[in-house]
Parts: structure tokens; C-alpha cells; sequence
């Protein structure tokens, strides 16, 4: 007999749109058919789509933080809050310190999380000190032991690396068929406009934004995507915020590069202007996040790249600093130059509703669409798929109720974090998660966390997608091009 | 109790590839589960690939051609030799004649086909003679009726329509919600250049490529896609035959323009050096279809698009004739002329072949995208999904079993068509059909045609899901751009 | 002895910027030195830019149209607007009449044109009735005698060739190396978008914007190009409107097509909007040209092309008509729908100096940019340099005299036209044409025109440079693109 | 009374071409005539073309090197060879070494060149140690100077300068109104190369050009441009390889960046193959040059790119080193590794001809585009316009005479360098310049070079015109694209 079986499934996933039942037993999907048969328990779905459980490829939770200021979530708030949201998996970092050993900060932050995840998780590692012993030992090790994903920056004094060390990196990342996530924004140049803009008394949160133009993100782009096509590896550039880095994506898919990308949230709703808070005042530190929001022709560039395949996964960056703290919790305003305001803001709860509001809901993306950037692709392009990813007998059964008719008014007070706004505060959306359901439990009903912390389990990686069709190509230097599937299609 | 049972499916679609029991009722998909219970058949599907029926959505039939010239392949014919080769449904069309009534043109083709078709079918209408009541009645009361895909020529003598028709059958087509199809090439055009190689003597078959180079097919889908543009509707661009259009089309894509492309086995598997034969002589003849085959440069460009989303469905644009005819049956050798050779080559049988060993097998295409571009793509543009393109609870049992290590040469001895001859003679392919089964039933085992001509059946079919996604954007003239769907996510 | 020496010149040429004395013997320059030496007259330019009389290439004069209205300027008129815009030559067209030959009209505008211009002037042939006797010998024998450019028409229903039509004319240019100019227009593209908007009530000036998009533009663009492309010959795009045609000429260049492109003033000093005249009324008549003027981004676009190289030329397009003949003369207010409007508006009068002032005085072109423009490019292109076009020994003393300074508003009570008013009424200019001289003799001198209908001369042409580079490319089709130069640096 | 005077002189400038006399009183030209007068010495030019002396912006002279090795050509040689090979100004660079003062290093070579100078030469500064001195006060000096131009480089090791560096020296150009010429290869991206081609034992020459591919020259041209985009200042991409970096020049162009451009013989007419010597031999070592010499088809695209705009100016980057020190003079055979050859190949002899016979002779360029690359734009680029680059009166008397009919097949004996061979040994030639004028002075004639070694002055130069231009558009950060002319029209 099934444990449980999903009747009246409007049910939703990359390829297809099909109304059936879902049976399920020991937490993993064992049929799909008219009609299951009889289950422990039975949950109806009439009226609701289900859709794979959201996963979210890019979060940050308690990640130390320079300055005394900390992250305001952890993973005990960071994954309620993303199972409220309609999440079932999340990707956190694990970062590594200057001078310290990867393995290290692996453990840590296993430690950190261990009973506190009320949905599965998996982290990436952050390189910042790619010596010889992590290049040659740790990595390698790693990757064996499924932390199947890295992320390098080229930007931020603590953790920027240089170009040198970005190859080698990625000539690791190719040797051990490990993806690789840019941070994209070249350091020097933010350095030097920062410095322009502080000599001419610019010091407002909004000067954030002009500080980190966007040539500046498109220029670290094109320089990622040539050292990856000369070490002849797949990357991942996330967070991209605009149409200049975006074209650069686009030119390197067209020539048949192994390269993915990532947009978020906050480059479909907010823009620069928002940094200006009211009358350019500290307000707009809420908004503050790098790369910063563009304008209103950078949001259709991204809906065009969220509907033409130039966008693999849409993601939340998620990366929440209190408010409070920002502006300086002992000495209140006394930290009001831009260069003080921690970059990040909160997001994984409000993610997949901004998207299938804004996409879905109003026309500018499928459905099935919206399935493909916020589950399947990552799945695919971190390696959990098809354990993860989509409704399909075999999978975890990871669920996500939507009513696409509930219209909802995202703020502070129904959010699940721990951090004291949200940027998102009175934005309008229509369609919402009703139910998560994680390998087969509900841990979210209307709005209320019903799971536990202990809940979430750690989920061991295999090899990106990203690989799994170009195996070939890697005999040689270069050969990417002529052999690799297409990017759109491969995920 | 299930009327057959797929055991050990190693199921592919468009979005997934699970192992898993396919259970069929009456017809119809059921149940897809690790168990699906008793059936009183079983059919074992272990290592093989167990995909959507093929769907060739462009296949010529039984038309009428001038000169006394006739096709060589019915729909007895035509629908075996589309059965042996994986398919389990095909679109002929009903061509209209100059001063015919389309409804007449209908009723005969619906004479000739009933009871002498192995597939199913459903019909797309030519229009030759888009006349006030053709176009004010005789179409909507079609639509209406279920024939919800036109087709429409930009060349040759009998069939051309001017650019006042193309507009006038385009503003039906939006207003009734049909697709129309594009053979676009440029009439006024090729005839200078056929008139220009015969007064320079050149008139060998090859010359039927030089006197149709790729500005013209160019320039008329630049042509067809601006009157798309002008009345706001969906089109489809066939048999895209290299770089030059495929840019156009490219280009249109990105522009937001609600346009679809069709390539076919010829364009990846032929090049205009073919149409020489041997040493410039009559065998050439074997290969001329337009648009004609053109290089390896065009070649490398069809399989980027194929990968990258410009093509959204591949078909075979059969259209046979017997050689015996084309070099003069009563006088042999008659007809030397290349404006005597009729246009269009046999494919039914083995498109699916080619692009499965050329596409999938060489690693150039994934198996997804495969399914995709041969079956799912096909029923959405014209109106079959979910019923048919899909292996879903809820669909026609349409499925085709791969041997994907399978090592065959085509040759004519294995073709089940009327035609004397296969222009993919010698080609040796890895992965082969191996089953087809339609509806439950199965009309074709290991090269053996096991069906009856009256086990097809005739499709009415729903609206393309080209215009799903438009419904508001007809409100006003051009405004799709922004309202539509990305066309490679819309399919 | 010098017949007249310039002194103080700063000679501007499209290559250099001296500062130099003029030598001019028999209407010709014979020196250009630090001191030329005696003269009968000498003339001080000290404070002014001394430029080549500009060339009109693109002027309509005396043309008969339908339905009663006749144009406002014939050859007196016109010429001597010309004069006191800069001009030195114009060149207006010849339009054969369907059904008449050729040669008899070229005889009519001879005649006509005899006695009555006070610049230079050379006729263009328009064709339209392209019968085997005009294509086969009226042609040849014209460009022979000097008639090396001919004109042809995408639209209008009393000019409009179709595409057979279109590339016999071309062939008949790529044998006799005559330029082909192309109102590029689709015309059943166009008709088609009327009716809807008459259907819709939609009848205002206004709308003649609407029912000619630049879809249509851009179309007609690409049947061109495609034509002279199949057909190997240059050809020149005349008056390109906005950012769709641009792409398509940026396109065939880069592509290394032998394609030249013209704008004209109204593309960069008008927008659509002023055919609303004021509250959508008959004011908008005024500025009713085809194409219509577009939008602030297709202006913002022309600018670029007019820097980088995408045009070749700028002319005026003159095509007068008599606000009070358009709202119909005898019953003022009759002809409200803009189907009735002629299209066409003056402005060889301000063409250079909108150019100059919104061009040079701004900052957005180079002087000697100017100066290739509006005249060196014009001769180049249709056979008048060196004689004209330059300032050189051995060019004809064709020369304007330009006050940069000059702060002028331009207004009807200005004009030297014999048209009602001026469609840049009230438009503020910076830099002015205060002397024309016409080999050797002033012409025009602050506004005054000094000179006679008799000083100007008919100019037999030679070849338009575009061949001159082409010579053996014509050996075979197509082969225009390796051996071609480039057509920024062509002229 | 004049002191020369050329008859029937065929002049050709980068805007015309005329059929006059030259007038040459103190060295320059006061008058062009039909008939300037009588003269000192008269000069007969029948039969020749009459062009500007070509200028060769890119020269390396007695440049220390690393290793022991020494630069083939001193001041001496290095301008013989370049009046033989029909030049009038050459442009050495005054290399700063690390530690040094830039003032010191000018001051060298100042003192190494005092009377060895056949042509007229002018030192552009390269800068590899940028500290607060040389930024904050020895460039400003130096460019009041009239040393307005930079050279910086992207790699090397001993010259590389970091993103920080690259800025900063940007920054003071912006500033101080200099060109800077960028040398754009990513330096950790070579190093990566190289050792991995080290690694698998190819350290044949040859694999210099494998550890150089266009990808790493592509980076760096994008990444120099995107900081020149954000500090706001012109600057030029030096020895252009291929079409990759093509297509990111083009792209800054057409954005209305302040980009300009260089190429080099050894791009049209050598190829990396090349360097495989004979067998993969170290006779490759006589083509290592940094960037190497590409492929057929970045040929191609170099030719494109010299016809339609994208390079302003073709320059030799002379750098020439003998054969006999590179292989090891004292052990033979000992330097084998492709790291150990001396990047650079001489070139300023046979520059020219190359350009002219490749380019104009055989059809691709214009001989006014050939004067434009060569002479005039070199002029316009780095502030020695008017006085040379054209010729007009007020000019320099700096005429080379070109036989356009002779044949010559280049070779090792016709050189006037100091190096030990030519890397274009063997490639025959059409058009060859047969006399060389300096300021009125004939300094070769017939490969007879006349002169002496104190004929050549040193220019000091003004403002290179890329800023003219530009002049409002500095007041704010990244404002030159609206307001700056167009590239290709610019020069």
C-alpha cells in the first residue's frame, strides 16, 4: 500500500502538463496513473497545480561576515523561511577563510547546520585561498565526497582572486568535472570608482550602485568566460544583473560555450532608483546587494533571457543582513558611507512567488517554464537530478502546492526569516505556495511551518549535467565547441 | 485489469528519462509507476529506449503533380513506410487546385486516405486559390472544423501566391487561430536565375541548386516573417535549408516574433554536391528537392540550430518521386533539363534514423531534445498535445522502442514505400527503431510492418500552442513582442 | 591671370582642413596655394568655412501626379531655392509614364528644365513600365548618353514594379554599370495596413504614419538588397527612415554587398508626432513623406549611421506640394483622409543647413564628414567627381561660403521655394550658407540669389564609382563580396 | 621663387585623387597647381603616383632586452630601412624599465637616437613602472611636452601592468588628453598556456603561437576597452591578430566607444603555420611575434576589418631581431624552448609594399584607404596632423612616389635593417615605392637610400584628434558616446 497519494494533481513539470494521481512510498514517487490505488493517506490537490518542491541554487546562511556584523539567518531561520517559501532543497556555501583548510570550513559548517534544516541541503564551497594543498588535495577529495560545486569571486578584499588563481581553479574544476559559480565584477575597477565617487562626496547608499557600473560586472563576465573557454571547463556566472553582461552570456552560447547563468529576484523587481530610499537617505541600504539592480531596460533584457534559455536557474542570492545592524546597532547612522553597508538582502521566501507572479501569472513565461529555472535545471546543473528536480516516478517526493489564484501582499509580518524587513515589502503578487511537501511529509500548509529543523536532510552530489554530455570534448584543449549539447536544451 | 503493460521502460520525453512500467488502457497511457500491476499483455522493454511515437508533421501524399508526373507513394504506401520507421502519426496535405473549392480538395483527400492508412493522420490545407469565399468562409468553417494549419507557397507556377494573398491568408490565419506553414523561396527570383543557367547551357540537375542559392530562400523568409510581423500572427518557416534564412529567423526569435522553424533530414545529411551525381549526369536527380541541400558550412549551421532552440520541430518533407519517372519512363533520357526533374525526395521512413545516429548517437543533440523536435514539438505546433508528442498518463499509448546500439546501412531493400529508390542509400546509422506502437497496438516489429491500412485514424486537431500563450496580444496590431512567450520555452 | 583668387580660405574637403588661397581660371580651380597670385576679383573669406557647393542628389521637380495637384516648385523655383540653401548642383528625376517611352521623357524634362535653373543639373531615370524596348535599348542607349542612374519604385500604385520587374531593371544596370535607386516600400504591405485603418475609422494625417510601419520599410529593404545581391550590381537605398532598414543595410555592408544608403532631413528633424498636427487635424498634412518619419530612437539611430559610415549620402528628397492644393484647393477641408494627402515635402532649401547645424554645430559629425555627405559621396556615387563633389585643382569652382556662427530661424518668409510654407518652421539653426558660387561666378550672396536661370548646366555622367572598384567581379554572379571595397572607404 | 616644384604629379590623398603640381619652398608645400611656377630644381613624376610619406607609428629602436639578446636595429638602421622601404616619420617608443624615471628613459633615448635619424621620428612613452611620480607628475609633464601618447602592456613580465596600473594610467591619460596604445594579452592566461604546452614537451616555436590563442587576446582587448569605457578616455588596440579581438573592436565601435585600432603586415600575410618552420624546426622562430600570426580566415577578417573601418591605422611593429642571437650565438641550438625566442619580427621596410600590393593592387582596398591606413590617420591618431599626413599646402614636403606596375620579389638582399633576414624572404609584389622626399629633400631613390643620418628632426606632437572631438563629453564620467564623432569618420 502507498503512503500517500496527491489526488485531483494538476501536475506541472519542465515538459509537460498533465492531470493524474501521485503515489508515493518511503518518501520517493513510485507511480503516476489515473488512479494510484489506496494510500496510508491521501491528500486532494483540486483547484492547486503541484509542481516540483523549489530548489535554490544560491543561498548564504551564517557566513561570518567582516565588521562585526553577522548574517541575519542561519540555517535554522534560513531554511524555515525557504520551506515557507515553497523550497525543499537549498544550496548554501560553505566559505573558506583565508589561511584556513577546506576541509575545514566544511566541517564547520556541517556542524553549524546539523540539526537546524527544516529542508534538504547541499553546499557549495567558497575558494578565497586556492594554495597548492586545496588545489591538489582537498579539492579533488571534495569533489570525490559530492561537494560537486565551487564559487569563486573576483571581487571583495577578503576573497577576490586573481586571474592566475582563477585558472587554476578552473583547470581543477575541469580535472575533477566540478562546476564552477563567478562572482562577476572586476575588483580594481569598483575599487577605483568607489574612490571617484568618495572624493567627489558621493557616500549614499545609492552610490553603491554607481559604483559598480555595469561594465564593470560585463567585463569580469567576458573575462570568466575566456579563461573557462581556454581551460575548457563549464561555468556558471550567477547573479547576473543586466543586458550588458547578459549579452556576453548569449554571444558565448551562441558560440557554443559549456557556459550557464543565473538571474534573481531582485534584477526582475527592484532597480537602482531604490537605493535612493527616500531623498537619498539610508533607506536604500535595504536595497544594497552587488551586482546592484539596474533600470527598467535592464529588467526586459532579463525577462527576454529568462524566456529565450540565456538564463539556466533563477535563483535567490540570498544573503540577509539586518537593517538594524547596517546602519550601525550601538551608534545608529553613524555608518552611513556605502562602503560600510554590507552587500546582500534577503530573498528565499520570496523568490518563487516573485517569479510566478511576475512571469507566470502576468504571461511573460510558461508555466513549465517557471518549473525548468526555479527546480529542474538546478537539479541538473548541480547535480541532484533526478532525484531532485521534477515529478517522476523514482524521484524524492518533493512537492509544491500553488494556488495560482491567491493574491497575496508580500510583507515583513509573513515572512519567516530572521531579518527585520523585506525589500519586497507591498509588492502585489498573484499565485502562491499553499503546501511543501518534502520527500513526501508536509512541512509547510497555508503559511505555517509544520516540519522540524531536523527535517532536512544533507544531500551528496553527483556531476553536473554539464559534463555528462561532453565527456568527449575533453580529450583536447578547445573541443567544447564542436561537441557540446546545447545549453538551452542540455538542462 | 490493464490491457498491456510496458515492463523495464527506459522512458524518454522531452523533459525526462526515467525506468519505469508503462500501463495502457483502451489505448490510452494510464499508469506509469515502478509497478503498474497485471496486464493481459506484457511487453518486455529491457535496454531499449521506449520514446514518443514519431510525428512527421510535413509529408506529401498522393498530390497531383503536372507534366504526368505522379507521386510515388499513397497513403497505403505512405503510412507503412511512416509506421516501419517509428512513426505513429503523419500530416499530409489536402491540396487545393486553382479554381477548386478547399472543401472539395478535403473531401477527396479524406476519399483517397480512408481506410488505407497504417498511422494516424490529420491534414494540413494548401491554399493555391485564396478566393473571397475561400478565405471568408470555406476557411473559418475548417478551423472550426479541425484543419487548423495552413500551408501556403512563395513559389512555383501553379501554387504561388502573391504577397496580397500571403497577407490576406496571414489575417485569416490570425483571426481564426490557425498556423500557417511557409515554403519560402523567392518565385520571381529563381526564375531569373533558372532562365540565366539555361541560356549558359547549364541545365544538369545540379543546377537546380544553383538556380535557388540561399538568398532567396532568404529573402522570402524575410518576406514572410515581416507579413507575420505586419498581421500579428504565428507562422511556421519549413524546411530551413542553412545559414542564410536561419539567421532570418534567428533574428525574428529574438526579436520577440512569434516564429517557428522546421528543418529535415536533407539539410543535415546532403549537400548540393549530391545533385552532380556522377560526373554531373541524371543521377543527380535523386536529390533535388527545394530548397536544394546546400554545403557543410549550411550543415554545421542547421545542427547549431537544432541544438539551440531556432528549429523547433524536424520533419521529412516526403515527397516521392519514382526516378524511373523523373528521367522519362516512356523516353528515357527525355527529360535532361533540371526544370523537367520534379521537386521532393523520399523521408518518411528514415528521418527519424538519421537524426536519431546523426544527432544523438555523434553526440551533437541530446535524446530529450530529440523527442522533442520529432514528436512533443510537432504536436504542440499543430494542435495534437497532450494527446499525442508525450509519454503521460492521459495520452494515446503512441510509443516507439529504440535499439540505440543498433548498426544499420539504409538501403532501398529495407524502405517499405512505392519509391524506386532511397537518396540516403549506403548511409550507416547507429540506433534503430525497433517497435511501434499506436494506441496500444503494435503495427511495426523489427522492420516488420504488423498493422492493417485501416488502423489509423483521422485527427481533428485543437489550436497550435503558438496562440495559447497570445490570447491578449491580438487585442491590437503588433503587440505580440512583448506578450509572447519565448519560443524555445513555448514548445 | 586668374579670372578670381579666394583668399583667406579655410578650405574644408572631405580629407583635409587648410587654410589656403584659391586659384580659379574658367569656372575651374587651377590653384590652391599659401598665394595663387593676381586675379581679375578677389574675394575675402576671412571668418568663414569655405566647403564645395553642396549636391542635392534626390530632388522631384515638376513631376505630374494624379488627382489635379501639381508640384510646387518646377525647375525655376527649385534651382533657385537650391542656390540659396549651398547648393551648386541638384539632380532631379526623369519619370517615364507607363505606357510612354523612355527617351520621350527624357526629352519632356529637357525641355522643361531649359533656360530655367540657376544651378547645375543632371536627371536620374524613373522607370516604370520596364517593357523589353526600355529595357533592351531606351536603356543602354541613355546611360550611354549619360543617364547612369535610374530610379525604381517598391510602392505607389501608378509607379510600383514588381519583383520580376525589379531585377530585370537591375540586370539591365549590372551590364550598362548604371546605380539603381530604390524606394524601398512594400507596396501590397502598405495597402493592407490602409485598409485596416480606414476599416477602423482611422483617417487622420496621422495615420498615414501607421499604415506604412517600418516593418514595411525594412521588408522592401531586404527584397532589395536580396535582388541586387542575386543579381550583382550596387544599389543605393534611398531615404532610410529609421533603426529597422538601418540593420539591414548595416548587414548587406558588413556582409561586403555593394549597397549604398541615403537619409534626408526629415528623418532626423521630424518624428511621427508632427503628422498629429495640432489635435490630430489637417496640419499633420505638412510633414506627410514616405517614408513617414519615425520616432526619437530611429532618429537617435540615423545619427549613428550618418557617423559610422551606414549612409552614404544625405539629400533632401524635395518633393513639394502646396499645403493649400492638399486640403483641396476648391473646397478646402474636402480631402481629410490621408489617402488623399500627396506624399512629399520641400526642403532642398534647408537641407545643409539642418545637417550643419544639428550635425556639426552639435558636436555629432565631423565638418569634413559634412562635407563627404552632402557632396564629395553624391558626385562619387553618380559619376560627377572629381568634377564635382571636392575642392581640388581641376574640379569645377563650385563653392560654398558657410558663417559657422550664424544664428538663423528658419521660416517660410526665408524660403526661395514656391511652396507654402516649410515643414521647419520655427527650427532654430547654428551655422549658415552665405555664399554660393557656381564655377567660378556667385550665385547667391546672403540670402540674395544673383544669379540667372540660364547659369546652370546640364552635367552628362560618367560612371557612378561603385563600379569603378568592381570591374572584375562582374566576371561571374555573386562574387561582388571578396573583391569589393569597402563602402565607408569606397567614396 | 620655389625651391621644387613636381610635375605631373597623379596626388593621391586619403579624401581625393588630382593630377597637378607641387609647390616645395623650405621644405613645404605652398602651392598644388596646374602649373606652380618655376622652381630650383624641378622633380618629373609621369608615370608615378604622388602619395603622403608613410608613417609607421609602431616602431621598437635599440630596446633592451632581457637575456643578452639585442635589438637588431639601432636609430641608424632602423630609420634607413624605413626611407628606403618609403616612409618619412617613424615612431620609436622610449621604454621606462622598473625603478627608472620616465624622464631619465626619454632622455636615453633622446640621447641614443641625437643623429642617427634618416626620417623624422617621435617617441610615444611606454610605462611599466606607474608609481605616484610618474602619474602625478611626470606625465603631465611630459605630455605638455608634446610626448602625447603611452603604450602600455598587458603582459610580459617585465612590463605587465595589473588592472590597478591599467586604470590609473587611464586615468591620468583622460586627464592629460594622451592616446594610450594598449599591448592586450592576458598575462596569467599565457602563463597557463605555456606551461601546460611545456608540461606536454611542445616547446617547439611553433607552440608559441599555441600558447598565445585568440581567446587570451580577446580578453584583454575586452577588458582594456571596458576600462577605458569607465575612466572615459580614447585608446588604441595595437597589433590586432584575428577576428576575435576584431569582433570586440567592432562591438566598442559600434557602442560609440572612443576605440581605435591598429593591425600589421604580419597579420595579411602570415599565418601560424609559419612558425612551424620546415618539420617543425626553429627557422619558426624567425615569425615569433606577439600576438602570432593567426589563421586564413582571421586574414580574412583583418581584410574586412582594413576596408570597413574597424582598424584606423596599419602599422609594422618593427621589432626586429637576428636570427643568429635568437637561436643562441655562442651555443647554436641551445635556446630551443619557444620561451626563450625574442618576440618580434622586423617589418618597417616592407610594410608598404605589403599593404600596397595585397591590398591595393589586388583589388581589396582603395589606394585613398591605403594613404588613410598608412599616413594620415597615423598622423590624426597621435598629433602630428596637419603638418604631416597629407599632402596641402601648408604641409610638410613628405612625398613618397610609388610605381604602382613594378614587380619585386622581396628578399633578405634588398633590406637596409640591420637584421640577419626578413620573415617575408620570397613574396613578390606589385607597386614599389621608387623615391622618398623628406621635407623637400630626396632621401631615397630607386632602394638608393640618399639621405643621411641628420636629416630626420624629432616632433614634438599635439593632441591626438580622438580628443578634439571630445571636448564636452569629458565633464562627466562615460558620457563619450553620445557625444563622440564616428571612428571610422573621425580620422
Amino acid at each position: 500500500m502507498l503512503d500517500l497519494a496527491i489526488r485531483n494533481a494538476e501536475i506541472v513539470t519542465a515538459g509537460d502538463r498533465i492531470h493524474a494521481e501521485i503515489g508515493i512510498r518511503q518518501g520517493r514517487i513510485v507511480s503516476i496513473a489515473e488512479n494510484v490505488g489506496l494510500a496510508r493517506q491521501d491528500i486532494d490537490a483540486k483547484g492547486l497545480l503541484v509542481l516540483p518542491g523549489g530548489i535554490d541554487a544560491h543561498v548564504h546562511l551564517e557566513q561570518p561576515q567582516g565588521g562585526g556584523v553577522v548574517m541575519a539567518d542561519g540555517f535554522e531561520s534560513g531554511t524555515r523561511s525557504a520551506a515557507a517559501g515553497g523550497n525543499t532543497t537549498v544550496m548554501p556555501f560553505a566559505l573558506q577563510q583565508k589561511g584556513q583548510s577546506l576541509r575545514e570550513a566544511v566541517d564547520a559548517y556541517h556542524a553549524a547546520a546539523k540539526g537546524k534544516c527544516y529542508v534538504d541541503t547541499s553546499f557549495h564551497l567558497i575558494i578565497t585561498d586556492p594554495t597548492p594543498q586545496v588545489l591538489g588535495q582537498e579539492l579533488p577529495a571534495l569533489v570525490k565526497a559530492g561537494y560537486t560545486s565551487f564559487k569563486v569571486f573576483m571581487t571583495y578584499d577578503d576573497m577576490v582572486l586573481n586571474d592566475r588563481e582563477l585558472i587554476e581553479v578552473f583547470d581543477v574544476a575541469r580535472r575533477e568535472k566540478a562546476m564552477v559559480m563567478v562572482h562577476a565584477e572586476g575588483y580594481d575597477a569598483t575599487k577605483y570608482m568607489a574612490r571617484r565617487l568618495e572624493e567627489a562626496g558621493k557616500i549614499a547608499p545609492y552610490y553603491h550602485a554607481e559604483s559598480r557600473p555595469q561594465s564593470v560586472e560585463r567585463e569580469a563576465t567576458h573575462r570568466a568566460i575566456s579563461h573557462a573557454e581556454l581551460t575548457d571547463v563549464p561555468i556558471t556566472i550567477v547573479h547576473v544583473s543586466g543586458r550588458d553582461p547578459m549579452e556576453q552570456i548569449q554571444w558565448a552560447k551562441k558560440r557554443g560555450m559549456n557556459v550557464y547563468a543565473e538571474t534573481c529576484p531582485q534584477y526582475i523587481a527592484l532597480t537602482a532608483d531604490d537605493l535612493k530610499g527616500l531623498n537619498m537617505d539610508f533607506e536604500g541600504a535595504k536595497y544594497v546587494c552587488s551586482p546592484p539592480p539596474r533600470d527598467l531596460d535592464s529588467q526586459k533584457a532579463i525577462w527576454e533571457g529568462l524566456r529565450d534559455g540565456t538564463f539556466d536557474i533563477f535563483s535567490s542570492d540570498h544573503c540577509p543582513f539586518r537593517f538594524e545592524d547596517a546602519q550601525g546597532k550601538d551608534a545608529p547612522g553613524a555608518r552611513t558611507n556605502f562602503k560600510w553597508v554590507p552587500n546582500g538582502i534577503p530573498g528565499v521566501e520570496t523568490r518563487l512567488p516573485i517569479l510566478f507572479s511576475e512571469g507566470v501569472s502576468k504571461g511573460r513565461i510558461s508555466i513549465e517554464r517557471f518549473v525548468e529555472l526555479t527546480a529542474t535545471n538546478p537539479a541538473k546543473l548541480f547535480g541532484l537530478y533526478p532525484k531532485k528536480g521534477t515529478i517522476a516516478v523514482g524521484a524524492d517526493a518533493d512537492l509544491t502546492f500553488w494556488d495560482p489564484e491567491r493574491d497575496v501582499t508580500i510583507s515583513q509580518s509573513l515572512m519567516h526569516h530572521d531579518c527585520d524587513y523585506t525589500p519586497y515589502e507591498g509588492l502585489q503578487v498573484k499565485g502562491w505556495p499553499v503546501r511543501t511537501i518534502l520527500r513526501g511529509q508536509t512541512i509547510m500548509q497555508d503559511g505555517e511551518v509544520l516540519g522540524a529543523p531536523t527535517d532536512g536532510e544533507y544531500l551528496e552530489r553527483g556531476t553536473s549535467k554539464a559534463f555528462t554530455k561532453l565527456v568527449d570534448a575533453h580529450a583536447s584543449v578547445r573541443s567544447s565547441r564542436s561537441a557540446s549539447d546545447g545549453h538551452g536544451a542540455l538542462l
